[in-house]
């Protein structure tokens, strides 16, 4: 047989891959669903009888020639189901044992042989709920709670549209519109909100309903049922009154559960034809990107003892969700989800691979291993195809030092981690999902801004390793929140430059200056981006130029919030700077033990700048120690060391601005704003650029 | 329509109720799983053409007479799919942009036209896993793991049987039996261990396979796996070889991965005819309580590719979980899934229901209302036969003062709670589950004793509270530990009759004495049953008698492990006699307070001994305060007391043996051991009846 040959039915699909993910989604949470509101599952057989099947219907009627037949050994006259409620009425009729009231879920496949068109298929899926047993508008009211949660949860905004068909059927009466008639006139009604005025009239007119009827009618059915209740309260008809009863009974429960915002009353809203009886349901997507209901529902007091004829009363209101209408939805929101979260690539490592795809399920997380031992290029071309977040490789040479690699696929990180480490590690990465970051370049000095700042210290802490793994040049990662304008940086500490870059990033919406709180620091801060890609921050001080500056051995220190820099004057800097040109890995770690026993501060944060001349100007070289993060990095631009300097400047100088060349070559430019020892306070600035 | 004809078509059955939640936890438990292990889902159609079905039998073979024909109103040749692997075949042929190697799971429905017998209709589901594209024994070391933890997570022990079909066929072709008969030998082999060796041979020399070649065959047959390989390794034969080579991968993999205890090899597993073409395995319940299979599967290289016809390979593998006959030991072992969790009466307070309901559900816990204002004997005889675990009744008087009732049907316990913390106390009786427990009266001071001590501290409260309330003679509520011997009072004090108690139910396992640690008492207590239904116990004391005993203000004071008791003698308790027996309630506050004032002790728990003469002998009342729990109590019997009053009396007249009346008009007999001022240890015994 040829591979063409081996297709589908005409009207049956085959789910895959990303679709069948999504469906089984949709089911389990609509079954999660309806299972906290009390019902029961129930799974009726797909072949029944034919006579069953057909019995509502005349021998013409248009469903029974929807009706795929089947045939057995034995010649029975048999057929596939083509919805769940005449399952649910056999399996009631048949199980004599069943309590009232019964509520349940059934969530299967139906077969109708009709006109095939997008979402419309001939062998689908219903899931419907019901209650038989419960009269009144408690239970409609819970209903609409299942309709709000269920759709909540798949993440699709609703509105639900309500009406009664007593109410209707009261309103065409008191037009005094024939009996025989009332069914057309639904049908009608049914099309007002599709079509204009002029058609409706016309429709009504084919039918012989005189125009003062329409007139009578159509004012009604544009009232909002506070007017209309007003209106035709009086009036005597029993069917009216008890619709009306029933709708004010429901209104009650819609706002006394706080689901007003979910509903909205449409007098003109009929839902079909025959067999609903009361309260009737249409849900439809809140902003109206889909015209048509995507679920819907009502009362139906007599269907299912007219069709058991046991004269039994078996009162029933239930609920469908439009399972084949909500994955088309999810589908095109590209709501994605992971079937697989970590792929292994065992390098022959097949035992190792087994091992610690079990310890990662024990832990809940799906995992796959590749078996094919093919090269790591296709490996991972396959599994950048199939969006597994996470890929661990057993690395050879890796597995000799205990380590193992782990690829964050969704932001294209790559850590080397200790074997004992991976599961914690592979857990944070599934908690942080996607981060999206920028990278600045505040004159040197390169920051990571991460946009978000509501992860945990150990996210922070992972989140900073992978930036720094992958971005070399990068010196420091900050977190932005996106509720306030706050940077997080990610030992805690106060970096004048990632401010500047943040009130660059904030500038992007608020236009004007920028007001921020940052980390290391209890101070607001105020900054504005200047029109040549410049970013100035003002830095409050307040304080007299005695109180900032402290002498530690050689050093003179200045204490920024959440910093202390400890400057060293040209002369005594020359060694280290020669030193640090020759090893600087040695030299940074000299300083360091400096910081430790000569500097000695509780800050956050300690940086040394050793000062040299260049054309004039002032050249610094900071060394930062960052204790939280235990990072010493000579830096390429400093502006919490630049302020500093500045002070000392003053001190000595009693000049107010100064420009000070970052080993990265850029400057920053500080102005220094007071009177005689009083600093009020300082305006830093310099430089940006985007990566 | 008569109810009786609204029947289902044999061999379809309807599952609701139990039945369909059993079910359903049964796909939900192995869907999680076959993700956990990188499989997708796959949801096929269940309409195919007949001609796909058909395409792998001859036009008389047995399978296509089972098949359900379908006709359309196109007159296509349709039928029902009657297994899921012939649609999966269909998938990969029809959707060329698979990649392979390719993991799908599929549970549906497929439809068999053939005998019925239990556990096996003509409509059921089949629950497939398979993957196409990889070759080797990893993959098939996954598939042990998978029915490992999908059977695991059932809760049915299992034994999986492995062989290999190359094995099997390199042994039948190394005893030179004719190629063409194979296959009738792989049959027979498939019924060995069924019937005798005289019934096997039969079958053998039926088929004209000569006497020494069924030996030979049997001969290798019955060996384990390293002794077949040690006898078989140097024959030539190249099916032999493969399959050894690959039994011995496979077996490396069982090895490592710890799997070893789940499977066994056997040579004689042959698994239906055609298809398979290495490792194959069948599942069997551990115990042997079902004789059949209840899973199964194996590697079958060739059947897709020569089903798909493209010139490609598609090596694959799978395996098949029997959800039918699963279905039928859960529901045999009376595992129960509650649906519902808690049911609300609303006893009209319909709104406040649907609110607490909502509250309930936010927290994960699954609610029912009753809806139908029914009588509340009415309703809660529903709930019963709906086994729900919890009931909460919004009774009009209750809810007035701010309560609700909440009844904990699985104990028969009822809780009268505050509005405020019901979600708390809801969440506790869902995690406490079932309470066993036994009540026993040691002469008075009826003690509960819980079976099993594993619970939290408000579990342990809760606990009390429950059985206090329900039994209103009940004074002390104790937990026996499931794994050691020892008591936990409620309060953390320490009771010498629960110590008794706790002996009695002990004693029950082993009969001679009782090793027992209590709390309140770092001290190991040794105690025994009498053959007269008293028990006694041991206490080690090791004190002198001034170490013991204290005075304060009018009390004498001996202090006992866990308690401090406080005699008073028989002049000074006439008018606390007098006054508790006019009112309870004050007096035991008045005693409380003396306690607090004079007594002052940071013991957990303090008893006040009030003493009375009573023919002859003493009487004594006692009055506990246990500060854990903060409840006072007139005793109706107290041992810790009575052992204090026995050392006070040792003080004033030197008897070592004394029995004292409780207020129960039962009497307890203490003995002291040891020499002038040195207690050694003191013998309690008493009665202990079982209420």
């Amino acid at each position: 047989m040829k591979s063409e040959e081996l297709k589908n039915v005409r009207g049956s699909i085959d789910y895959g891959g990303k679709d069948a993910i999504i469906r089984n989604f949709i089911s389990k949470t609509l079954q999660e669903t309806f299972e906290k509101y009390g019902y029961s599952p129930l799974e009726t057989s797909i072949l029944c009888y034919y006579d069953i099947l057909a019995l509502k219907y005349d021998e013409d009627n248009d469903i029974l020639k929807e009706i795929y037949k089947v045939t057995d050994q034995g010649n029975r006259n048999l057929a596939l189901r083509y919805d769940l409620t005449v399952p649910f009425a056999k399996y009631i009729a048949s199980n004599t044992n069943i309590k009232l009231p019964y509520k349940r879920y059934e969530i299967g496949k139906v077969f109708r042989d009709g006109p095939i068109k997008k979402g419309r298929t001939r062998e689908f899926v219903q899931c419907d709920i019901d209650s038989v047993g419960i009269e009144g508008q408690m239970i409609e009211a819970e209903l609409i709670s299942i309709f709000v949660e269920g759709y909540r949860r798949l993440g699709i905004d609703i509105i639900i549209k309500y009406n009664n068909r007593k109410l209707m059927n009261g309103i065409i009466e008191i037009c005094n519109i024939d009996n025989d008639k009332t069914s057309q006139v639904i049908t009608i009604i049914d099309k007002i909100e599709k079509l204009s005025y002029e058609e409706i009239k016309l429709e009504f007119d084919k039918i012989g309903i005189k125009e003062n009827q329409i007139e009578t009618i159509m004012k009604y059915l544009k009232m909002e049922f506070n007017e209309l209740n007003k209106v035709i309260k009086n009036v005597s008809n029993i069917k009216l009154k008890e619709g009306l009863n029933e709708i004010e009974k429901l209104n009650r429960y819609i706002k006394d559960l706080n689901l007003t915002e979910y509903v909205r009353f449409s007098p003109t809203l009929a839902r079909g034809q025959e067999y609903y009886t009361g309260t009737i349901f249409e849900v439809y997507v809140a902003n109206g990107s889909i015209k048509s209901s995507i679920g819907g529902g009502g009362r139906y007091d007599n269907m299912i003892g007219e069709f058991i004829n046991d004269g039994k009363k078996y009162p029933a209101v239930g609920i469908s969700f439009g399972l084949d209408v909500i994955f088309e939805i999810l589908r095109e929101k590209q709501t994605y989800l992971y079937n697989t979260e970590v792929y292994i690539i065992p390098r022959e490592n097949n035992t190792l691979a087994l091992k610690i795809a079990d310890e990662l399920r024990k832990n809940e997380v799906k995992v796959d291993i590749e078996m094919n031992n093919l090269k790591l290029k296709k490996a991972l071309s396959i599994i950048n195809e199939k969006k597994v977040p996470i890929v661990i490789i057993l690395g050879e040479n890796e597995i000799k030092e205990n380590k193992i690699i782990i690829k964050d696929m969704k932001n294209n990180f790559q850590i080397l981690e200790d074997m004992k480490d991976y599961m914690e590690t592979i857990q944070e990465i599934l908690s942080i999902g996607e981060i999206k970051y920028n990278i600045l370049n505040p004159g040197g000095n390169k920051t990571a801004l991460i946009k978000g700042c509501e992860y945990t210290n150990n996210q922070k802490k992972l989140i900073n390793k992978m930036i720094m793994d992958k971005y070399s040049q990068v010196e420091q990662v900050g977190f932005l929140s996106n509720i306030i304008n706050r940077l997080e940086m990610a030992g805690g500490e106060f970096c004048m430059n990632a401010t500047r870059c943040a009130i660059y990033e904030y500038s992007k919406e608020n236009k004007e200056k920028v007001e921020l709180s940052v980390s290391g620091t209890n101070k607001k801060l105020i900054g504005r981006k200047l029109n040549d890609n410049k970013v100035e921050v003002k830095l409050d001080i307040g304080k007299n130029i005695e109180d900032l500056i402290e002498t530690k051995n050689d050093f003179t220190c200045v204490k920024i919030d959440g910093i202390l820099i400890a400057i060293l004057d040209e002369e005594k800097s020359k060694k280290y700077i020669q030193k640090l040109r020759e090893n600087e890995e040695t030299t940074k770690n000299e300083l360091k033990q400096l910081m430790i026993t000569e500097i000695a501060s509780e800050e956050k944060a300690i940086g040394i700048m050793l000062l040299e001349k260049e054309s004039g100007k002032i050249k610094i070289n900071p060394i930062v120690w960052v204790k939280e993060i235990d990072t010493v990095f000579y830096e390429t631009a400093c502006g919490s060391g630049s302020l500093g300097i500045a002070i000392y400047n003053y001190l000595k100088n009693k000049d107010k601005k100064i420009e000070l060349i970052q080993p990265s070559g850029y400057s920053i430019n500080i102005e220094l704003e007071g009177n005689k020892n009083y600093i009020k306070n300082a305006i830093i600035s310099g430089i940006i650029e985007e990566e």
